[in-house]
Order: structure tokens, then sequence, then C-alpha cells
């Protein structure tokens, strides 16, 4: 009993045994340094290889299945290098320019980004980096054959303080989305100080170069543009929906989980340490919390991208799909907050969570349901209906909070109040005369529940032992170092047998809590959707997005008057 | 009355009237635009721009000042360029080459990164790429030329199906690390192919091109990794470091923000869409979680750098950094919950919260103190000292969740319960006769709860008035819009006069639950710490940290006597 009473507090306050981090790694890595290169290691690795590469193949053909567009992009990129050979080929006569032809390719292999948007924006920053520099280039040769003798030291001091002064600039944050155009205007500069300075053709070295990269330019733009289009927008359009359906199956998933009381028995380290882990529960919030930098190259991309398909007017307000994303974040945090409850040591007995099982059930349903209808918003770019979203989901959370409201004696252990503790010093001094006293207490309180529609007797409930059985005991399964750890704390608070006592009455109020947490939570959450919906209004509103479906707002109409009718009922 | 239990109810589930989303925006920039260019604008124009010019320079200044290393950073670039120019000029005797000398100033550039693992891992990226593309090149122009008139066909047939392969394994995900490797693949390969056909020159193309960019690349990395090197692990080092003071700071922000019930007038909508915002509160925790992407750039960086000051030993866990950043992480993720307890509109009343004052703040501080000194022995490289580091958070969290334990009818209203309740109904139907009966209810829990040491009857506390009245009324600021919504709202739910009532005591409820759930968020808090111990405790085995001071473990063991004495006293 000691000993459990021992888990039960060290479970109270306590690291995740579970956690899969360990020390295995090291002796794996030894192994493989020891692994000599004999003839065997070399036919294992071959086989191994071939593996991979069969695996590799299989995966690269799926990935064609699954987003075709790369399949396409990889063909444009094929048709832009054949093109741009095949022009170079023909213009075969004019011999002194084929130097400079190196110059076409270069620009269509840099310039070929996946997306619209990002070839745009390269393409500017390499059009406006290699001008400015050819010009500046072309004055500062001028002004060094005025330094006479000293012409060379004068071109290679500017070459060092433009380099100097040009990295400095790209250095600075907000000079990031132009990295690439410094780059090229130090290249370039370099290029015309140094090649024009030995041919004394500035002029015609600028200007060549600059004829070849528009060839280039213009067969990647060209391709690119014209042939099966690839936007940023719609991808940071799609991002956004998917986020939405993520939350919502994580939310859900939350939901159901707790109520069901799925517990991890080794929670992955990978969630401890979050990286990405194949969990649904887990991947819809984490894939929408970590899309920030995904959002931001994108929206960085979209902005440079003309009008197209449903995306009309200029300065389209791709900056509002970020600002909705990022309200959506909000509301995963708080899904992610849900998730820690699962992932906690502390959980709250199976049995008080059913007491909320239908009103924490509706909550999850609804509050899923929300954001996929939002979700399919955005997606099918429609405005609101008429009919407030969020109606059924306060609802079913106000329905939540009033039962939390009339049964909270659940969420807390009553027994150790005041009232209680006394009781507990009664039993452990073991002077029983004063107990009849108690049963009178706990008569009293057991009257009173009584009058109430649902009483529940938790006092006579198993407590917690549903999951303890499940979970491997922390001292048996835990490394030599956790148990030195364990030890210093068992010697120092288990001392006493009636500190036990108390800490497994602190188990059971902290695991009650646990479920009041939950509730707070997801309450919570529901708040916060509120602001998204708010954020979706004004980005429906400034990307005009069309109104809704008729056939939808009757639909939604019905539901209106339903709900009308039963709240006047009430 | 009525029109405060509706501002209640408003609340408790409603939207967050003070975000700062408004479409202002729209106004001002049809204002812009209908700004004609006249003179006056251009004179604007042109002062408000050299104000930007002076701005950014001043900027530019203390950025230099900040980190001296972007400093260096650009004077290596500038002396590699003028190396570079410098080695030029001297070969001026072979002319025949000079065309290819554009080779070694690209290479200079191109190559030229901040750090020496970007430097090395672009340099591979470089080599590997020139190497198998010219030998492929040379591979398949000699077949080329077996295929007698159908040369070029063939040549051009290879470059789309060379193009299409390589950009498509480009995109497989796991190969985005060597994209630039991919690209100077293409790029050379389809150069060879070109010029070396139409000059028959193949090798002597090869070669030389070869041998210029190898020049490029010795410059490049001599004066990158002689002079100043700067290295992308002590960044990756000094950002899990920042992380550690980050969530600290944010730890204790929100615990004292809460117990000192600061409150936000406005949530800024940066927070509500998880933007950069200068809040100390908000700023630690979201750096860390934001850190990621960095973390990974910084990482992919480091593996390629050589053992150099305190990081020795081939193969130096980089990764663990990373993991430990992340098991930081999932601790942030918790205060990041906590905060969400400030930012929430239903808040705990002060007076509840001051009962638990020293307990929570001890645990703040006491959870505070572990990531500094974590982040500290991280910073220094130093290992644990033998005393548990966790001790006395977990001994202030314990004594925060006894005194829960002990008073957890402050966290609900058992007034609200079905004994409550009843009350209430009486009350309402105005039937006097059953109030006796109540009266000697209420009478039987205060008699129970006088027998404590600490009676709080927190009936007689005013409620929730001290924040009601520094925000605004939501019907007063809110927009013609969300009138609308709440008029649905109060039409359908504020009909009776009773359910007003029962709506402000599930306000009352709600709030009490806040601090349920914040007290909860922190023992959980302090429960993933020990998550966060083993990982670093992993990392200081792996790196080989050197022991603790002596002095200090001196120090630590009279904390440790001090605290074992303590407890036996107990």
């Amino acid at each position: 009993m000691a000993a459990k009473m021992g888990s039960l507090r060290e479970k109270l306050l306590s690291m995740r045994g579970g956690s899969e981090i360990n020390f295995d790694d090291i002796e794996s890595l030894e192994d493989r340094i020891n692994c000599r290169c004999s003839y065997r290691c070399l036919v294992d690795g071959i086989v191994s290889s071939w593996q991979q590469l069969q695996d590799m193949v299989t995966k690269a053909v799926e990935m064609g299945r699954s987003d075709h567009r790369k399949i396409i992009f990889s063909v444009k990129m094929g048709l832009a290098l054949m093109l741009i050979s095949f022009l170079i080929y023909l213009k075969e006569s004019l011999k002194e320019f084929s130097r400079y032809s190196v110059w076409a390719i270069i620009t269509v292999v840099v310039v070929f980004e996946f997306s619209i948007g990002a070839t745009l924006s390269k393409g500017f920053n390499r059009a406006v980096g290699t001008l400015s520099a050819g010009g500046l280039g072309l004055g500062m040769a001028h002004l060094s054959q005025l330094a006479g003798e000293w012409e060379e030291a004068f071109i290679i001091i500017s070459i060092f303080s433009t380099g100097f002064f040009v990295t400095y600039i790209k250095l600075y944050p907000t000079m990031k989305p132009y990295e690439y155009g410094f780059r090229v205007f130090l290249l370039t500069y370099v290029i015309v100080m140094v090649s024009g300075n030995r041919t004394r053709e500035f002029i015609q070295t600028a200007v060549t170069r600059f004829l070849f990269i528009a060839l280039g330019a213009s067969v990647g733009f060209g391709i690119n543009l014209l042939i099966y289009p690839i936007w940023a927008g719609e991808d940071l359009h799609n991002l956004v929906v998917k986020n939405f359906m993520g939350v919502a199956t994580s939310l859900e998933g939350c939901v159901n989980g707790y109520l069901n009381c799925i517990e991890y028995e080794r929670i992955p380290s990978k969630i401890l340490t979050y990286e990405a882990y194949d969990d649904p529960c887990y991947n819809g919030y984490r894939a929408a919390v970590q899309s920030t930098s995904q959002e931001d190259a994108l929206l960085g991309f979209a902005i440079w991208e003309p009008p197209h398909g449903p995306y009309r007017g200029f300065r389209y307000p791709w900056k509002n799909y970020v600002k909705v994303s990022g309200s959506l974040r909000h509301c995963a945090f708080m899904v992610m907050a849900l998730h820690g409850c699962i992932l906690s040591e502390i959980q709250a007995p199976p049995e008080r969570r059913q007491v909320f099982f239908n009103e924490l059930r509706r909550v999850g349903i609804e509050g899923a349901k929300v954001l996929r209808e939002l979700g399919g918003k955005v997606k099918r770019m429609e405005k609101l209906s008429p009919v407030d979203i969020l109606c059924e989901v306060q609802e079913a959370a106000e329905d939540l909070q009033n039962k939390i409201d009339r049964k909270s004696f659940i969420l807390v252990n009553s027994e150790s109040w005041e009232i209680g503790n006394r009781a507990t010093k009664v039993h452990r001094d073991g002077q029983l005369e004063d107990l009849i006293d108690f049963d009178y207490d706990e008569k009293r309180v057991l009257e009173h529940k009584s009058r109430s529609e649902a009483v529940l007797d938790l006092r006579s409930l198993p407590s917690s032992g549903a999951w303890d059985s499940e979970k491997p005991s922390p001292t048996g399964a835990a490394s030599p170092l956790q148990v030195e750890k364990q030890m210093f704390w068992s010697a120092g608070i288990s001392a006493l047998n009636g500190q036990i006592m108390e800490s497994s009455k602190t188990y059971e109020s902290a695991s009650a809590l646990s479920l009041a947490t939950f509730v707070s939570l997801l309450i919570e959450f529901v708040a916060r959707l509120q602001n998204l919906v708010d954020a979706f209004e004004e980005l429906s509103i400034k990307a005009n997005y069309k109104e809704p479906n008729i056939e939808q707002v009757e639909e939604q109409n019905g539901i209106f008057s339903r709900l009308h009718s039963k709240l006047t009922k009430q």
C-alpha cells in the first residue's frame, strides 16, 4: 500500500518516466564506428542502398501522384532548358557572342522557381541588381580612368568598399527578401569592373550580358507563366484551409480522447520535444502552429503575383489570410493545452468525466463543426451567412458551464476541505468517538445532494485504479538515474505514513482539478472563436468573397427558426 | 441591473470586442490612392524618404554596435572580392583564360555565407554538383557524337530529360538541403553540353572552369575560415540559452501579472493573431516557440562545422541542443496557456487569487530559477550538480497543491450546487417560507467552515466588479455587426429575468474555475520540467560538459543540507 501511495505521489509531481530519450543511441553509434569495412559490410551496404533506392523511387512516384504539380513543374523546367539551348544553337552564327550565352542559361536555371510569385520576385531582384550594378559599374569605371596610373588601385578599393556596404545592408533584417538582389548586384559589379577594365568594352559587356539575361528571363517567365502556372497565393489559400481542418480534427480527437480516457502508455519523445509525429490529435494543431514560416514565405511570393483565377483585384488581401491563420493559431493553442491534459500524468477519474460526457462531446463536435465550416467558407470563398455561426457552439459551451456550475462539487474533493480534513485527522489518531460526528456531517451533505436529480457518491467509486494498472510502475521501468532521484524524494517526503495518506488525497484533488482545467480550456477555446470569426469576416469583405449559396442560407434559416422556436419554448 | 447582467453574460461566452482588427485600413488606403501626385506630395515624399534614410542609417549603425560580427563579416566579404580581383589582374598574361575568370568571382560571391557551416555546406553542394554534372556532361557529349547527324537532337533531348529528373528529385522533401547542389548540377550540365558542343573543347571547358571555381572557393573559404570565423554552432548554442531566459521571463511575468491582476485593456490584435509584439510576457515564450525553423537551419549548418572552440570532438551532439530546445518548448506551451488565463475574458476575482498568493508566487519564482539555472548551465557548458535541481520547485508546487486541496471550495461556487440552486428557485418564486430552511442550510455550512483556521466568506465580497468598470461596455463600443449578433443572443436568452440571474452565477462559477485552471497549468508546467532536465542531462553527457564548479557545489550542498534538515524537522 505504501508503495502504491509512493507511486501516486511520484506521479503527482514527477517526471514522465515514459520519455523515450535514452542512451541506446550512443551504443548504436559506437557499433557503427566499430563496424570495419569488411567485404560483408560492403555487400550489406550495396543491398541496403539498393533497397533505399527502391524505396526512394516508390516514394518519388507517390509524391508525383499526390501532387501532380510537381511533375508538371519538372516538365516545364526541362522544356525551358531545352528551349534556351535550342535558341543558343540557332544563334550559332553570332560566334562572338557565344561567351555570353552562358548568362541566358544561368538566368533560366536561377529564376525558374516553383511558384509564379517566387519566379517574379527573384526575376525582379535579378533585374534590379544587374541593372543598378551595371550602371554603377559603368560610372565607376569612367571615374577610374581619371585616376591615371592609380586606376587599378582605385578599382580594387571600390570593389572592397562596395562589397563591404552591400554585404552590410544585406544583413539588415528587413532586407532579407532582397538578399538575392544584393548578391546579384555584387556579382555584376565585380564582373563589370574586372572584365570591363581588361577589355575596355564596358558598354558591350553590359549590354550583351543584359540581352542574354533578358533572353533567359523571357524564356523562363514565358514557360513558367504560360504553361500551367503554379500560384503561391493558391498554396497560401489551401494552407489556411488545411490548417482549419487540422485544428478541427485535433479538437475532436482531444475531446473524444479525453472522454474515452485514451492515454499514452509512453508519451512519444517526439511529442515531448515538439517534433513531427504521426498522431492525428497532435499533428493537426502542430501543423497549424508550425506553418508560420511557410505562410510568411508564401505571403512574400503571393504579393508579387498578378490577379489570377478567383483572386481578382490588385492588392488582393493576402495578408488577411495570414491574419486568419494567426487567429486560428490562437485557438489552436487552446487545443494544444487540451491535448496537454491528455498528456498529463495527473488525470481526472473516468467516472467524473462521464458526468459531463454529453456536454463536453457537444462542445467538441460543435467547435469542430464551426472550424470546418469556416475552413469550407475560406475554401469556397464565401461570406458568412446571416445566421451567427457561433450560435450553437456558444450554446453548447453555456450548457457545459451551467452543468459545471451545478455539479462543481465533482471538480474538487470536498472531503479534503476543512470539514473532511478534520475527519481524516481523527481517523489517523485512531480516536473513534469523533467518527460518529463525522458520519453525521456526511449524512447531512448526502441528504442535501439527494435533493438534486443526479446524485453521484464519488467516494464509493474506485479511485483512479483504472489507469494505474495500465502503466508500468515508474520504479520498475526507470533508469538508475531516475531511481536515484526518486529515492531522494521518497526519503525526504514519504517518511511519515500520515504524509503518504495526505499525498494520496492531494493526488485525488489534483486529478479532479484536471477535469476543471479541461473544461475551462474548452470554454476559453470557444471564446477565442469569436476572434477567428472576426478575422474571417474582415478577410471576406476585403477579398470580396461571394454571398453564400441561397439553398444553404435557407437551410441555415431552417436551423435559425428551429433554434428560435426552441429558445422561445424555454 | 438587467443591462449589467446582460454584459456579464456577453462576457461569459463572447467576442473580444477589444480586438484591434478594424476597417479603418480600407479608408486610409483609399485616401492614399486619392492623393494625386501634386507638387506638395512630391516634396512630402522627398522629405519622408530622407527621414527614412536617416532612420535606416541610425538603425544600421545600431545593428553593427549590437552585433559586431556583422561588420566583420562585411569586411571579410570586401576582402575576398578584393583578393579575387587582384588575382585576376595578376593573371592578366593568360588572356585566353580571361573568359573563365568570371567563374571565380561567381564562386566567391555565391559561396561566401555568414557562418562557416553554411559556407562549407554550400561549397560542398557546389563542388559535388559541378563535378558530377561535368562528368555526366562529358560522357553524354561523347555519346552524342555517336549519334551522327542526330547529335543536336540527342543533346537537346538529354537536356530535357536531365532537367526533368533533377528538378523532380529536387522537389522531394528530404532533398531540400541539397537544393543548391541540384541547381548547380543542372546549370553546369547544360553549360557543358551547349558550350562544349559548340567549341569541341569539352575537357578544356570543364577543367578550366573547375580550376577557376577552385580558385574562387579557396579564396572564399580561406578568408571566411581564417579571419574571425563565425560559427553556426555557436549561434545555435546561444539561441538555446536565449530561449531558456525568455521562457523564464515569460513565466515570471505571467505569474506576477496574474497575481497583480494585470489586465489588457484591449488585447493587442498582434497577440490575437500570434504576430511579434513587444510584451515581455508574450515575447519570451513566442520566441522560444517560433525558433524551430531557425534552429533547424542552424543545425543543418552546425553539423558541417569542424570541431572548434569549446565544441570539441567530431560528431558533436548538435541535435541534442535542438532536443533540449524542443523540451523547453514543451514547457513553454504551458507558459503560453498560463498567459492565456491572463488574456481570457473570464477572470478569477482578485480576492481569490490573493488566497494562494505566496504559493503561486513561489512556484513562479522557483520555476523561473530552474529555467535560468539550466540556461546558465547550457551557457557555461556545465553538468548538473548532484543535488536535484527540481527539488525546490517541486516542493513549491506541492505546497501549492496542498493549499489548493485544503481550500478548493474557493475554486468553485458551492452556492450554485444543488443546495444553493434550490434556494434560488425559491427566491425566484417569491415563496418566502422555504428561505428559513435555506438559512439553516447556509448556517450549517458556515459552521463547518468556521472550524478551519481561515474562513473566507466569499459571498460577501463584491463580485468581479473591480475589472468590470475598467472595460468599456461591449454594447457601447461594439460595431453594428457585433450589436446585431448580441441582439440575437439577448433576444433568445435574456428573455427571462431568472435566466439572467443564473447567467451571472454561471459567470462567477466560471471565473472561479479560471483560478483552478491557472493553478493546474502551473503544476503541469512543473511536471514538464523533469522532461527538460532529462533532455539536458542527455546533452551534458553526450557533449561531455565539464563538472560544475566546486564552490558552486558547496553552495548547493548548503542548500541541500538546509533542505534536508527542514524536511526531517517536519
